[in-house]
């Protein structure tokens, strides 16, 4: 396999020159019902990702497909599949497509088939799941357990929160919902507090998750916790589980009432279909729910596989962005999901890519000159619409923009307001930001004219369910992975998150030797 | 007054001509305790405003000195609480400073003084509250309320969401709290349907607000909770109160148990010290509570008037931004408060930061040539540490920061572990994560090396309580004020949001005259 800079490829001087074209590109007036039917590309789970609204034409197109091939993104996939040290930096395989199914070759690791290890997992807690649903597990009480309450921050939160929410209601409408999970991440103690306040706990089953088993703000939360449930009487070792690596002090401890494992070959933000995820939501949901997302991702880690750019959403959508980040110069992407379920999903998304691709060397440790990842954000529509759009439509620069949508309601209740439903006017709402950020409005007045020439895709589909959530999930983090192989850097690791722990540590170990690190923690009390 | 666009300012000129040396400036080797403890501004409510780590020295803090003085900041402050027509596009004054108190001169309208006006509405409510939280006013079957449920939008929603959220967990731990306050915003019927089943409906006021009373969200959310009272056998008129403008269709209407007003010189997201966010706070923390938030704000918009910048922290904190966004061309900020009941005060200051300076014309609707608003978007430290904190660490672009941060937790309570409370973790975080991103570290591993030189401000205090956020909140609301009057632009209009609700109208009425639009609709099953 070649490991070549980005800027050194062939079409990276391609892209250069088309960048200018691109630019003033007018696809607003392209915007036809013809090029909204051809241009789509299918996910898994009978997802469909539009780009008909990106400053993408024909010769774009077979360009970035020229960049895959000659960057081996499917053949670099595969060898991340097939167990190649893809994490450089820690020299690390990775293994969350493994959580899914077998879709590369077997992987061991000093003897064990990490195949077979994560699936004996996944029936361990899920076996352990159904015995907290059905009572068989109960609390220090004997009181069954009606929430679940996951100390974990990062990746321990963020994704396995979005999920949570993303299927909530879901579960509700259709009576799949058990236990109700709550979340405890933040150092600060009024996280904590706000949260054991909040809830029965003699009813409560807390989930630890730290893969190290050393992570500061997680064991400053279980200790909380446990003085908690030690004031009112309980048993701690009868109300939490750990979710950890076995190499970590919560492994096989006593003082817990279960532990389920996870490796060093699960990245944080990529562990949301492993125990990190996958004990709360099959508490909450039950374990045939989160199967269910699991097949959602699994398929769409399969279509992945596909060369033809235009038959790979998640490797379209890489080379899009990259197009975009840096030809087109656009320093950040709006996450737009019209669905209240997907709250946090931006969130998540935010964690996901920036996380991975906020780099400035490349997978050997060498500088790089060019553009990486850009700032994620949002929120879901149609709140978005009342709040930042207006920098959106008419602001000084352009924002490109990933739109998530969805033909029906998740819970099925709606009110019918001058002839059409809440969902039919969402919708109607989604559709109609698309076309006003591609096509702009002239107007006389320059204050109410729209520049349009804003790009956007379009995620669209039946309903969010298990399957579709892990349809779109996996699309990410392909999506993020892919970028990575374009931009020649290592996705999987995150030693930018280490000086200020370092730091940290050393304000409180009052040595940190720096005058104006002390002068700050004065400043805040320390 | 004399309205100039930003580039043809001499200040322009000259902070261009610094523009170099401050992207070179290396303010980390510079931040020494005593840069430190000589960098701060006073904020209302014994805040503090500290700028040791931005990429500020004495010739750029002169210029900007100058700037102020040339663009006339303060006199066109002094201006707009006067009642100048500072809302140019929509021909209206901009007086949410009056709802705080009588900072300028009396203002009239119609023959009205909407100072007393404003404060004859505050006096309603807090008296109607006080009724709510003693069981005088009761719901249809005779029960107290316990539930207050906002029925908004936009600045309807996550200004009044966002105090809310700051100020449960204190008025908890101070039995200030009464009743729970909840919030549905989205058209997506999943959004009221997750909140109306998640409370006693018999127990529960709505608060509805629409300052035009056509809000369509607003309206089919209205209806799905009509709905739902008339099913439990409730009377909607006895559980439903009206924040409306009194030309309103919702005003004076016998369908709400009371309504009070606002009007056309309250913008949206300026409207949360207004009735918008007043009735709910008032109701949840009864309303010397929300009076406290008022003086926070009023103090805070007093300091505003100084015309030293070293001395005025929402003119300095106004100027250093538009410093980095106009010269060293930093196009987001981040917002990053280490407090978790500040956790969505950033998706509120995204709204009012840009919605109210994402413009690319001025406040005569001339073009403008430069950079304005940047993208804002932020999550509580130190959950963001271990999500996107990598990207601003070591990604391709830098990000300028907004910390905030408190001596002291809210509900004090708090476990210690290795000798140091989570509180103090927090904030050993925060301190060791400002100098962090000013210095960096050299590493001879690439991968392992922090470039530094990525500014930040912090805002610290002893406590997050109602006064210091009135402070914080008004800091920010006249911070973007005085950005909006350097770059010349009118940050009290929101043109950019009304092509998306035309085209909206259209597909719903089935005459979008697009095929496109049409066929986008067809996608999303319209």
């Amino acid at each position: 396999m070649q490991y070549l800079d980005f800027d050194r490829t062939g079409a990276y001087k391609k892209l250069s020159d088309l960048a200018a074209r691109g630019k003033s590109f007018d696809f607003g007036a392209l915007l036809t019902s013809e090029r909204v039917a051809a241009s789509t590309a299918p996910m898994a789970g009978g997802l469909i990702y539009s780009w008909a609204a990106k400053a993408v034409d024909a010769p774009v197109v077979s360009t970035l497909q020229n960049l895959s091939e000659e960057q081996e993104l499917i053949g670099k996939y595969k060898a991340l599949l097939d167990g190649e040290t893809v994490n450089t930096g820690e020299n690390r395989m990775v293994l969350h497509h493994l959580l899914r199914g077998q879709t590369g070759k077997r992987v061991s690791h000093g003897g064990k088939d990490l195949g077979s290890f994560y699936r004996l997992e996944l029936d361990r807690f899920s076996a352990f799941s159904e015995n907290v649903r059905n009572g068989t597990i109960r609390g220090s009480t004997g009181k069954a357990f009606t929430v679940a309450a996951q100390i974990g921050i990062g990746g321990s939160d963020l994704g396995p929160r979005a999920l949570y929410l993303a299927l909530e209601q879901w579960a509700a409408s259709e009576g799949k919902r058990s236990l109700r999970g709550v979340f405890i991440s933040n150092v600060d103690p009024d996280d904590a507090a706000q949260v054991t306040g909040s809830i029965p706990l003699e009813e409560t089953i807390f989930i630890l998750v730290s893969k190290s088993g050393t992570t500061q703000e997680t064991l400053a939360n279980e200790l909380f916790v446990k003085e908690k449930l030690g004031k009112a009487g309980l048993d701690p070792s009868k109300h939490i589980v750990a979710v950890t690596s076995e190499t970590s002090p919560l492994a096989h401890n006593p003082a817990y009432l279960d532990s389920f494992y996870i490796d060093d070959f699960i990245g944080g933000r990529y562990s949301s279909t492993s125990a990190v995820g996958g004990v709360i939501l099959s508490l909450a949901f039950g374990p045939d729910t989160f199967k269910e997302l699991l097949d959602g991702a699994r398929e769409a880690d399969t279509l992945a596989l596909e060369p033809n750019l235009l038959g790979n959403a998640a490797l379209l959508d890489a080379a899009i962005g990259v197009w975009e980040r840096n030809f087109l110069d656009y320093p950040a992407t709006a996450i737009l999901p019209y669905s209240q379920a997907l709250s946090r999903f931006p969130a998540h998304l935010q964690q996901l890519d920036m996380e991975s691709n906020g780099k400035r060397v490349n997978r050997n440790g060498q500088p790089l000159t060019y553009s990486t990842g850009p700032v994620i954000f949002g929120e879901p529509g149609t709140n978005g619409q009342h709040s930042f759009y207006q920098l959106l439509h008419q602001g000084s620069a352009i924002v490109p923009l990933q739109f998530v949508g969805f033909t029906e309601s998740q819970m099925r209740e709606d009110v019918s307001v001058e002839g059409s439903t809440s969902q039919v006017k969402l919708n109607a709402n989604l559709a109609a930001q698309i076309v006003a950020f591609a096509k702009g409005k002239g107007d006389p007045n320059r204050n109410k004219e729209f520049p349009g020439g804003r790009p956007s895709s379009l995620i669209y589909g039946q309903r969010l369910t298990p399957k579709t959530l892990g349809s779109l999930l996996a699309h990410f983090e392909n999506k993020v992975m892919f970028q990575g192989f374009i931009w020649n850097l290592n996705s999987f690791d995150q030693e930018g998150v280490q000086l200020g722990k370092v730091l940290a540590r050393k304000v409180l170990a009052g040595n940190s030797g720096d005058g104006a690190l002390e002068a700050y923690a004065k400043l805040l009390g320390i």
